[in-house]
């Protein structure tokens, strides 16, 4: 049985819980590799299983590592875990509160995030594809040649995907933003049919083996851009040299804010530093001023100040990191593109 | 106040429920015009309030119908509903379990689907831009040429999606389906870097101003192929006939799976026969063999009967169809492609 299952069995066994139901899909897809395509539920105990749609029973079966059944009815998959002696299952938090209604009555339900913690540290093999995965976003961004482009924010936007699926990716890891002007105060900005105004904010990410990048440059043209930039990079290049194993999450993040803080933005630095990723584009743990984690070697989370001047514009600088003694910053493209 | 949140309220009212939380993006959108980026906490009260991220405050406050507040923590947003006397709140069933175990011990929680309900009825706006949707959808396809087309399925997917943002789209409502060959015999196949084998099979749709399409089309090549896509095509046909207001989803459902399994291939119609459609690509009710829900006028609905024959080839054929008296097709697109 694959390592991954393996560690989840003895996660259950410790705390004495029978089984630990999966939905998500790319919970189920990191624990078997086969990724639903409409439902399907996962039951990690001695015997894992998977409940399958009908529509996706070819699929899984060519794909998962883990036994495959066609799903019936709700009816029927308690009724077999119950003729099994299960009386306690552990849900994931992301578990719809409806799904959760349907189980209630026949078990004693706790959420537990076993495989969260388990997806926190990455592979050798992880960490790979999401190298790949980011060197196609980055080998892309530079075939654009953004500083000559007069193409509008959104066909600058389609042009990042189809670079990034030419080079080997299989989509966006998230939609592409590609903003400037006044809108780059945005930090989740909508690609417009309108010419790049200045500054230009760009974040975009590649998906390759099912694996995501995240990167963001913003290309600043005048002296009140150049000095917020400036901050932000050095918010950028200080937390990142503060990465080490050890440390809490939180902290990183505080590195992040007190250097924009001191510059007096501290309001206008208006979402966390970090997020994880990996098969999912946001994962646990983040460099947030809430989340406590203490960081260790495999973990791969993104470094991205901001700072957001409402009516005029933005610049967000983002790399991800691979964590082993230190960080190391995936990929190689400059910070300051000019 | 909008009609969509007098209507909630009236709803809350009838059942004694003193506040409702919508958390879902596009729940939150339908109700006040704005669709969060990150996360957001709409309560729909006497005095509906939106909770939003401090990184969606700028574009909340620039859409949103209802009043707008920055999100502090669980905690600041628990204690103003209860300074309010609210005691107990219902929530949706797609809340994350995780959510609701924050929220359930200071509140008496149940979960409603007041908002799905209402949805399911769309104003004559909302059927427009479905109907542009799948208009810019359609001549998209069109412009593939699909018959006379040498790229790989993975390209004329992409070139697919680009002629649909050329053509007014925001982007595509969903993975775009390019498959031909045994792949067909897959529901949900991923385009892959090969030429167009036969049969080919195209499920595509477009979103625009946030509302969806979908259409699926079979091009087939041999007797054994046109055999199939004679009884699909038969079961489309007489399912849209069959749809009037007053009779049950289930009744739709049955009238397609009927005809597929009087030929004999009832065991390889994997899925329901449609689906709701609007801010999402997939809402309720749709035709299965589990909804017992009645169709009303203002039900936009697809009916897309399919045969699998693992490992030779799928055939589906899928229209929309906005039910007023009778069941009318969205779109001019002929069944046949040829």
């Amino acid at each position: 049985m694959d390592e991954h299952v393996t560690n989840i069995i003895n996660d259950l066994k410790k705390d004495n819980v029978q089984a630990y139901l999966l939905t998500k899909f790319t919970n189920v897809e990191y624990i078997s590799n086969y990724r639903p395509t409409s439902f399907a539920f996962c039951v990690i105990k001695e015997e894992p299983i998977i409940y399958v749609s009908s529509m996706d029973m070819e699929i899984a079966k060519n794909n998962s590592s883990l036994e495959v059944k066609e799903y019936e009815s709700m009816d029927v998959m308690i009724k077999e875990l119950k003729s099994e002696g299960i009386k306690n299952l552990a849900i994931e938090p992301s578990l719809p509160f409806g799904s959760y209604e349907k189980l209630k009555d026949d078990f004693t339900i706790d959420s537990k995030t076993y495989i969260d913690k388990q997806r926190m540290i990455k592979t050798t093999l992880e960490i790979e594809k999401i190298k790949k995965a980011t060197e196609i976003a980055q080998k892309s961004f530079l075939q654009l040649d953004i500083l000559n482009n007069k193409n509008t924010e959104k066909e600058i936007a389609f042009d990042l995907v189809r670079l990034m699926i030419e080079n080997g990716a299989s989509k966006e890891s998230f939609d592409t933003i590609v903003t400037s002007g006044a809108s780059s105060s945005l930090p989740h900005a909508i690609p417009q049919a309108k010419r790049l105004e200045k500054p230009i904010l760009i974040d975009w990410g590649a998906i390759f083996e099912g694996y995501c990048s995240d990167n963001t440059r913003t290309i600043v043209y005048n002296e009140k851009q150049q000095e917020i930039w400036d901050i932000v990079a050095e918010a950028h290049d200080k937390a990142i040299k503060a990465i080490r194993p050890g440390l809490k999450c939180i902290e990183i993040d505080k590195v992040a804010r007190d250097i924009i803080a001191d510059y007096g933005y501290g309001d206008r630095f208006i979402h966390s530093t970090g997020h994880s990723l990996g098969l999912d584009i946001h994962e646990t743990p983040g460099f947030s001023i809430r989340d406590e984690t203490v960081i260790e070697e495999g973990m791969v989370i993104t470094v991205e100040p901001g700072i957001y001047l409402e009516g005029e514009f933005g610049v967000r600088l983002e790399d991800t990191v691979a964590i082993y003694k230190k960080a190391n910053v995936i990929g190689d493209l400059p910070l300051k593109i000019e």
